[in-house]
């Protein structure tokens, strides 16, 4: 059975991981006969948006794992503990938490920075050679965890691959059921919620890159 | 187009709603043709737990309806604007936040209430011979909604249903992938998380779920 490895970045689209893409993402690693194991950082998040009013709640703080496992009922591990010869691929899901906690992009889009651990996680996955699929708005941390001219998408809004391909990303326009596959580092994206507009489109997208991910496994 | 009203209880399985259970039954609806709309009651959560120790986190207190707005991606409604009258059938998920927020059964069992304003919304649907679906512990409702006799499952956990059947459930044992089915009150439920032991097995039964309530529309 392969085995995956997610990194969520929190619970709740605007300050944590889709939690949409996480559900569609760990269902369908299960119904390709595949197994899953659930990571976050042990960080504080960013910060915490009131999912109602779109607004900073502003008292108020959160932990990225703690709020991560949520999603995963109580099964997350922290991220420090994750052993890239465990595992067969990696898939990182999206949400506002990937541009806020795992990497600052949401917040200085011109001088962003991937977290130190979240980027070693990643790339013990490209060094060593393994399949990884990112989705939503997590390809933004691709032309720093990868070589630059590493391929990827974030749907088709061109300011933000903009900004993304200024890091070395080479985009491509992608509708939300497609994925895009950057075959020599054994990399999937799709856009998930950066296009979705209802459930069964993320899936469509989000259920190409689970199989494609897996059909890189060696 | 069927029209199905969804009572969220927060977000998390140990203190609102089972997150999982949420979006499988979302994703059964559009799969279905049919469209939802989200509510959930804006008021305090019973408490809040660390889904990462299970313990209480003891200075934190947080909104039912605040929270639930992260499932819904921001798009959940105050419990108080749902109409029966704009719906054609009501689903209501399960976690501890139906039996913590929604009524009081898992701090009460023997002398549980139903929330107000929770009880108002399903009995309108129950009045108006519309068709509702529970699942996984939100059936502990169901004898305070519905006349007593009526029928539903949480699972095979007898010491639980003898506790709802002390307030007037006729309690079905039934398997993670099957439903009980009320006829006379046009009543479905699923044991889902009461059961589940992944995100297949709950899906199978919450599919069944969706696809009955709707058969059920008239």
């Amino acid at each position: 059975m392969k085995k995956v490895a997610i990194i969520l970045s929190g619970c709740g689209v605007y300050d944590g991981s889709e939690i949409h893409e996480v559900v569609l993402t760990l269902l369908a690693i299960e119904q390709n006969n595949a197994s899953y194991r659930c990571f976050a950082p042990n960080i504080a998040q960013h910060h915490v948006i009131n999912h109602l009013t779109g607004e900073v709640s502003e008292d108020e703080s959160r932990n990225v794992l703690v709020e991560s496992a949520r999603i995963a009922r109580g099964d997350v591990e922290d991220l420090c503990e994750l052993r890239e010869q465990d595992f067969d691929a990696l898939i990182v899901p999206g949400g506002f938490g990937a541009a806020k906690n795992l990497c600052n992009f949401a917040l200085d889009g011109d001088n962003y920075k991937v977290n130190d651990q979240v980027l070693a996680a990643c790339q013990a996955f490209a060094k060593a050679d393994k399949p990884a699929g990112y989705m939503c708005i997590a390809p933004a941390m691709l032309p720093l965890i990868y070589p630059k001219g590493v391929q990827g998408t974030i749907g088709k809004d061109s300011d933000t691959a903009a900004l993304i391909e200024a890091k070395g990303l080479l985009h491509n326009n992608c509708s939300v059921d497609d994925v895009v596959i950057d075959q020599a580092h054994k990399l999937v994206s799709t856009p998930a919620y950066m296009l979705a507009t209802s459930l069964t489109e993320a899936a469509s997208g989000i259920n190409s890159l689970v199989k494609n991910v897996l059909a890189l496994v060696e």
